[in-house]
């Protein structure tokens, strides 16, 4: 077991190879499942915290209780993590989740125990690292991010086919762009676990929180603005926002900020990339880190 | 093996409690899955082919090859059925499914070939067995349809959650009420697996099929109102009709057709339960199935 | 005379039980009216001008032309209030309400001269009384809120069937609850003459005032949280929102602070009841409208 | 009281100069009440039966049981109709109406039984006497008709303050104009109590019922369509069917069919006002009711 | 003058390099103008009278006159056609236009008297060629086609920002693709003067008429169906039709019929292009236009 | 060449007469072309690089390039105007514009090079002189501005359309009236070039900018509330704040800032006009322009 990643499965830690779960499980039939999701830089993990309150939050929102508390949660997380880093090579991180489906269903209605699982996977470094030298090209696809009428987008939970719709649109005309899905207004909304900012005369604007899940991500970086005098407001964009800003960039737990190049083509830089905002700002978030993110990435081109 | 259900996962047919998938099946993950199920009547298979027309109608929306035909799909399908028939107690029947997800994530981006499991799950007979004799309450929770410009209601897929926030809502209130989710545009839409009917002077109404999914016990129930010689009609439908209907009556692949007595508390009929209309329709349907309905949900009372 | 209590009807004071209209008036007919409603606390009238400025904003909204001034209105709203204190009981306060009609529909076309009514109503004091104790139960309807481009909420109207059906639905499956419906956006709108607030983190969110009737009771509470030091923030809210609060209450000129146990039966509440912010703007509410509101309710169980 | 009108109220003929409800009744606080009027030709009540089915749906969408069957119902109809007819002059005729409140309100909560009035009131044939000479204005306000998903078009309710804000904005501009609601999705609606029918191509449109109160006229020009074989289909219109049709006409129990002259100011007939089908389906309704409707306004010029 | 095309503007006939008109054209500052368009089949002419028809509701609408009648535009546009023919080349033919500008902005305000053009233009049958062996590659763009409620698209008017966007979205990820715009419900709608039809189990279905331009070969290919006999409904279509269909094809006056190969790169065909009942419609229409329309197209490879 | 204005149109300058483009210039065909204006205030242009600025972003959303910088344009733009100045009587001023179309279709696809057009126009004054004594009547058609999900209202753009028919539909009633759009969501939007303002308790309020085109003049009254220290915010307005507004104006590039007498008939102010917010803003602007914006417009009448 020593060269291979585990992951806590309803209180046992086994083999990932070995993890598995039955497809009598609501969150294989049904998505019936939340998770969240935090990373680790150079081996630390980054804001557990704060990962778990939001993943407490989607719980309520789901009516789903884990029967472990977030302490507990914590130290089995820590405990995964700590068997796996051994794992990790030069430049290496991991993704760090928690996921609870409600269960198992049973012959006679109901369900039983929620399942919780808590693993670890590895970042994918090499896939992306040609974003941080080139920039994303964001293509917005023709479906829209589902509404708050039909299901919160705040809350992390296993149902992404409007997600993932999007990409397999966007994907079917160029395979190296990524889905920015418009809300059910037309405004900007979010990409697969991607938040957008724009700059534009030199402040920074990003989409209110209802519509999009809020990332941590996100919050870090409107208080790195705070810290760094640079004036960053919510607000209501569109593709003319888009279209007429001077820089634009996404902020994920696995991205941190990553430049983009493009929306539907239309180019959103005039110079380098990144432009001098991003550049900024991804400095500042590197230094919050520990590490220096952009390298880490082209490490691995 | 004897006397346990078994399944079909990946190739290998299995005792159901053994069959499990990787948590890391995106499946499980993000629901990125599809499926179709249809149930026996008395032992016999019901309108298998049809059913997986639909299923490769889900898998052509989600971009999904099983890697098997539908003539593979059909006979493991009655292989699996068969052995677990003699495991059904009298006045028993199967749900039959084929589910297909798009595979197991991998750590180099991408994922495995998909994952199918075929099984067979034990009707909720008794846990509806009331509804046939005191019909069924519907309540219209406040949460909308997911719209088709985000993720169409006629694909079967792993992606729940718009319904079961819709029943947790509901059965907050009345533990014995069912979701009738409206669409985005407050029209009746449908609830979980099953398409409603309502009967007014005599002719019947359903409403049209694009934002719901328009089930095989739905046509069943339009073809047996035609030789009937009942008018049916598709249309948009809303809570007025609802309130001031003659009959109303839901349909799904276990219920067959199943009365409503009331949806938000109106009494949905002045008389006995099940109105004449819909009496009428069930014992056609009886007739076509070959097995009592009604009575076969009123032996588990 | 003296031991019933009067209304003033188109200049003319009479007892409430003679005090009729005609059902020629439109009014009735149509709805087509117009109202104010404060409340005393231990028989002092509160805010009366405050509300008499809206409800001449009201009249402005129906081009409708009470051909009395706001002072006589005032004054005529006072001497029908000292007529009926006397047949307050103790703990008991009133409702004063003005209300004004397009005036009676006439053989010939057009109506005659408005028709004007100002009354005095006994508070559901003993009928709520169980909420300060429990706290309210909050469920949302299907049915949404009146939008603005049908006709505004902000004015008050005798137009409530909107919000009867509302409460008609929600009442149907839980008697004890009351309906907090959504806009036709899916955000949280307002109850029955109820304005909503969420405390998350130590901050208070409380619904834009354009799909709501922004409540006097309301603007208290903003000016209590601001004098108390409590971030207090207007912005677009859902039931995500809702589910993840850490206390919500609802304010009226009846409630004045009314806690919530539950919004569709999820609680909003871990600890007692009312939660700590609700409890201190309760008690700032109290201290300045002179009177315990919690006391008074709480005598009437 | 030989020489005025009477009306029923609660149970009582009185002179409707007598026929007062409180102002605690809800029918006029809250508009929580419903009715149907239909009216007579040359003194013969015109579908009664048909109308009182249409007020007990209202009653029914409303939750209001009035105490009363439709039998007894008809009979107080027909005895305050025949009261009231000597008081008709030449050529006059009445509109008849039933009126149902949900009671006045108790101080201890809850409310009375329910107000019902039974009334007739004399047709506005001066005033709208000319409009069959020139063709009625219809005008599109900004406001929208309220939606289904706030409260149902089709059920007929004394909330009417969407309507009356309708005809304000139009006749602010155009004192002879009349509104013609669009709906939320910006087609063609209805007017105050009015459908609208549009001739392209000898053909006949007019909207479906969902948006819209479908009037027993409505439905008495479709079937004289149908006697006449002239084709008539419901579907969506909008501003340019209007702008482009051949001929325009509303019906209602008042107009019974009346022709229209232009909307927004642009033409809807090239020749003389009523156009060729206008023409010969105002004959057919004038052989249905036995009297010439169009004649029978032009007296009162 | 032998040598060169000719135009019709405003009453002369000159060469088509010098047909000008003034940058104060409200055509051109505004787009304020309206066409029609129809095009010859081996130099004849096709359905004049119906395009101009269509032109004249078009003209209704905008509220223009042109000051010609639909006789005198018929004839010039004839004679202007006659004088281009000599300078078609073999298997080339010709777009064919009328179009009409509200006229020219005058310094003490309003406009002159309209500006009318007539003109032809050589058929794009060379860029086009290829298509016919391939198919269509159609991508949904992510704004949506303007709704009625802003502006009717069924009025052909020079206003085609909205289109024009659609497809630079497009071709910024695919040059060979042609947008297919969903209307603001997220129905399947039309592109760039294109009416789409999907084939679903030998049934033909094509959408309203209300959101999209319905075109005259539109019209033809229904015709034809029916004369073919197969079924053709009009109704609400989206994504989940088009990636679930078996044949698809757009008609236009240029295309007449267009095989599609694929929506969103989902593939829309199984085996050759074009599918079978694409191809009967096919023939069928180029025995009535009097050519083989792809044997004209594919001339030009 | 002396007495008769000039204009630029791709590098020549002629005199305006003679300034004439191509029926195929698909700024006539589509409306496909960009521009901005910007006024002189006693001959001197104002904010030249402000809506040059403004110009650039439009061109950047519509993919267009001028192949011109900016400095180009404005030496062009300030040579037209110099040569056009004398022409210029007392009183009078100048619109100054660029436009830029995508050019003139080509027989073999595509199109040439964009054309450029620099050009002057007067004011309207004397038609518009009265409205700066009695005030402009605005009133609200029923179409809807274009949604920024079908082509952004920020855009300046040749695509009128949905502008035009507004003020047709309000025009035909009244002819002194203009038209305020109402967006999609049933809020106060943008009239024909020109931006709303409410003033309601001492307070301004004016819509988002994203519905609408945020005009200059529009930034510069807010940037005089600041000045004059007079709160203003920018909000979701709509009827009912239109009705219940102390004082109501609208600001353009030519109107600067003109009062408004009533919304819909319903007079928007109490006094004289205008109200005494509007007169300290317009009191302002002037002194910022340096001449009397209401005694200019006042001297044509």
């Amino acid at each position: 077991m020593k060269n291979e990643r585990v992951a806590y499965v309803n209180g046992q830690i086994t083999p990932e190879i070995e993890a598995k779960i039955s497809y009598n499980d609501v969150g294989f039939l049904y998505g019936d499942a939340v998770f969240d999701t935090t990373r680790t830089f150079g081996g630390k993990i980054f804001r557990l915290d704060q990962h778990l309150d939001r993943l407490f939050n989607s719980l309520k929102y789901m009516r789903l209780d884990p029967l472990m508390t977030k302490e507990e949660m914590s130290a089995v997380t820590i405990d995964v993590l700590e068997r796996n880093l051994p794992l990790l090579k030069e430049n290496e991180d991991y993704w760090v989740s928690q996921r609870v489906s409600r269960g198992v269903r049973q012959d006679l209605g109901g369900v039983s125990n929620p399942t919780v699982v808590i693993e670890t996977f590895p970042l994918p470094l090499k896939q992306r690292a040609s974003l941080y030298r080139d920039g994303l090209e964001l293509v917005t696809p023709s479906i829209r991010r589902t509404s708050p009428e039909s299901q919160s987008p705040r809350a992390k939970v296993h149902n992404y086919i409007n997600i993932i719709q999007a990409d397999l649109e966007v994907k079917s005309q160029n395979a190296n762009a990524s889905a920015l899905l418009l809300d059910v207004h037309g405004n900007l909304c979010e990409g697969n676990g991607a938040n957008i900012f724009l700059v534009k005369d030199g402040e920074i604007f990003t989409p209110h929180e209802q519509y999009i899940l809020a990332g941590i991500s996100r919050q870090v970086t409107i208080d790195l603005a705070h810290e760094l005098g640079i004036n960053i407001t919510e607000k209501n964009l569109d593709l003319y926002d888009a279209y007429t800003a001077d820089e634009i960039f996404v902020t994920s737990t696995s991205y941190c900020i990553c430049p983009v190049v493009s929306v539907n083509g239309s180019k959103s830089v005039n110079g380098d990339i990144p432009g001098p905002v991003t550049k900024r700002l991804t400095g500042a978030y590197s230094g919050m880190v520990g590490i220096d993110i952009v390298e880490q990435y082209l490490a691995h081109l």
